[in-house]
């Protein structure tokens, strides 16, 4: 029986007091035990058990760690693991992995060890998908999103959908192998209600989609109006609040116009479009043309005016996309003539707990805190469209009276479509571009 | 008996795949219980075991968990201590803070971990220091000066020293006791040789200081010379060889003119004076002043010219420093005139094996990796140079015969500065100072 060879790579971010490596493989135990120095040999360590020892290259100690011992299948992998904590220095850590190499461990790739819990079973595909994005939430909602995928309940909803798909072509290639004494195993009337449950439930996990990618990306909110109403300092006052939190997401930079808040459970992405009026033609022009981008790609637009402004023209707007009107500088008049309008005065603060409870509001989380499956992976709905076209042909293929064959072959392509999702049919492709977005150590 | 209350704080950096939380404190398990929900209780079980399980905030699963238990005194700090693994998340990693906060715990301030080793007499001062070089090293030379140190090899010297200066210490003060027999306990002139023995080794120990120091905190290179001989270009060659490197090392970014390198174990910081003589007299001035702050600073000077340059000035150092003279563009030019010279050529990479080997040759590394305490903290230096001067006045005082009261005092001079690096003597103010330097979690 041959063994995966054994991979190593840092666990956790590098930077702090400590740092973990993390080992699998059959064998990593021995392996580990070749550069270790502790009371006893780590082989004949129980697993889940912790020992205290010195890493050597030769005579020369590397660094004084704390190794953790986890026997297959009983890790992350399924397989045999050791994680190494050691002191968080960048130059040890490379030490320590160069040690382990020599002795016959190599770098993982990115999201290896997830593939291989994938590969022993641990986890499915969604889920494996899942821990990535549970790693990477940073606001109430996107946890819940990942967390409830990561604890199989979308995949339990999936296989659901799938085996009475499975019933169906089973009952309809029966009757492929009565065909000559054309019977009718499956009561066409029912066959075409089960259809259409199933694609309805299809439908609402895509549905769910326009939610769990806002949550997952943060929500797009476009800030336009007319030069110097005040959308920078609304911007900064938005920011200000929450400046920390800011500054704790990577890529967050103050040198693009976007800027990224989180408000109670869910994180925004603001895109400042100001200053589009101010310059010549040609800039103005390409400003227009980012400003509009800006909004297509938006969730919300906040169109923002001062009260002296007596006309304004609201912009168009896609059927998804929510529109809150904005009037600044309350601190300046007393006119309220807009209808429907939230008065703020960005400068001084007020007003703005209500503009932030309306953005809030445009994101209704109700199901996803009642244990919903919210659906956030572009892959996964792209999978889905592809599942709700297959049935929509099918019962359409059903309302002609097309022949079983045909039939069965549009219900199997929803089955292959749903089945991608969780992995259980699957591609080098996919796989592939799945953990491609993993981090190495993962 | 008052126990210290129970702290927590993130051990590793945020953002890998995995982070750890560390919290130490008398009750850190029962506490830690009342989150987690695993197979059985985490009071019930033994050091050194690891345990599976959920963080929970009531019903709401937070995540999925690692724990290991470290009963007294078997952690670093000599504490009951629990370090909970969790997936990489700032958001996950707050709220499991939030929830051992709600349940007693405090977050932990810079270094408390180390601090509560230190006073429970597991580490020395100097080793608590040790530990933040260690975790800070980026090279094999800095991580060697840091584990000797936290080994103790140096504390052991420092101590050994004390001792002896104890012992006459307790001669003289038997003279005193006896002061009206007139007896000498301590012959003069073996005290005379015993203290300067004991100062030659103070001295020594200052001495590497100059190499410790260089190695803690970079090698500092001027590159110096007329404008357009290429000493941009040069920084980029040496910055490029080791590109990864550089952009491993926090800090170290383009908008400064200062690029930092590790050449085989040593860390250079390369720093560009180029463009001085292209400006108008009043910013001519102010980069005149910028480069000759530059050469003071550094412990190289690297003198740049061209093989057309027939004449040149070479600039004055002061003796602990070390000139390179380096004639660029030999791909130009077949001149070799300027004795001492390295030839290079920064465009085409010719000689710069040759220069990198010269400025590695420097730093001598050779006491230090047969196992030598070499001192790089600056506060041991100082400590040091208080301790030197007290024994220089012991043997003047000797010398010049003055009573045994005034040599005692000087005598328990040296030893309060030698016990002040160790930390057997110490204040508020300088624990206050060391654990300032610390991040949160060690």
């Amino acid at each position: 029986m041959q063994h995966n060879p054994i991979i190593v790579a840092p666990a956790t971010a590098l930077g702090g007091a400590i740092a973990v490596l993390r080992m699998s493989g059959e064998g990593s135990v021995a392996l580990c035990d070749r550069i270790f120095k502790g009371r006893k040999p780590l082989v004949e360590a129980k697993s889940h058990t912790i020992h205290y020892g010195t890493i050597c290259d030769d005579e020369r100690v590397v660094d004084d760690v704390v190794v953790a011992i986890f026997r297959a299948p009983h890790s992350y992998t399924g397989e045999e693991s050791v994680e190494i904590s050691i002191h968080g220095s960048r130059y040890i850590a490379q030490e320590v992995i160069r040690l382990l190499c020599e002795q016959g461990a190599q770098m993982a790739m990115a999201g290896e060890f997830s593939q291989r819990a994938l590969a022993a079973g641990r986890i499915d595909l969604s889920q494996a998908e899942a821990v990535a994005d549970l790693i990477a939430s940073d606001s109430r909602a996107a946890h819940a999103v990942a967390a409830t995928q990561m604890r199989g309940g979308y995949s339990e909803i999936l296989e659901g959908l799938r085996d009475k798909l499975l019933n169906i072509t089973t009952l309809l290639e029966l009757e492929l192998d009565f065909s000559e004494e054309d019977v009718e195993f499956a009561d066409r009337a029912k066959l075409r209600s089960m259809l259409e449950k199933t694609d309805s439930a299809v439908v609402r996990l895509m549905e769910s989609f326009k939610v769990g990618n806002a949550i997952r990306e943060g929500v797009a909110v476009a800030i336009v109006g007319r030069p110097n109403v005040g959308k920078s300092t609304l911007l900064n006052r938005l920011v200000g609040d929450d400046r920390a939190m800011v500054s704790d997401i990577a890529g967050t930079t103050r040198d693009t116009i976007e800027e990224s808040v989180v408000i109670d459970d869910i994180r925004f992405r603001f895109v400042d479009t100001a200053g589009l009026h101010d310059t010549d033609d040609r800039l103005e022009q390409m400003g227009i043309e980012r400003t509009e981008r800006a909004m297509r790609q938006a969730q919300i637009v906040l169109y923002m005016m001062e009260p002296s402004q007596v006309e304004f023209e609201l912009p168009t707007l896609g059927s998804e996309q929510t529109l809150l009107l904005v009037v600044n500088k309350i601190d300046t008049s007393s006119e309220r003539s807009v209808e429907g309008a939230i008065y703020i005065s960005a400068r001084e603060g007020e007003g703005i707990d209500e503009l932030r409870n309306a953005l809030r509001s445009t994101v209704d989380t109700e199901g996803l805190y009642r244990g919903e499956v919210v659906v956030s992976n572009m892959r996964h709905f792209e999978a889905l469209s592809r599942a709700h076209s297959a049935l929509t042909a099918a019962v359409s293929a059903l309302d002609m009276g097309v022949s079983e064959e045909l039939l069965a072959e549009d219900i199997r392509s929803a089955i292959t479509a749903l089945a991608e999702i969780t992995g259980r049919i699957t591609s080098d492709d996919i796989l592939k571009n799945v953990f491609a977005n993993f981090c190495i150590g993962k």
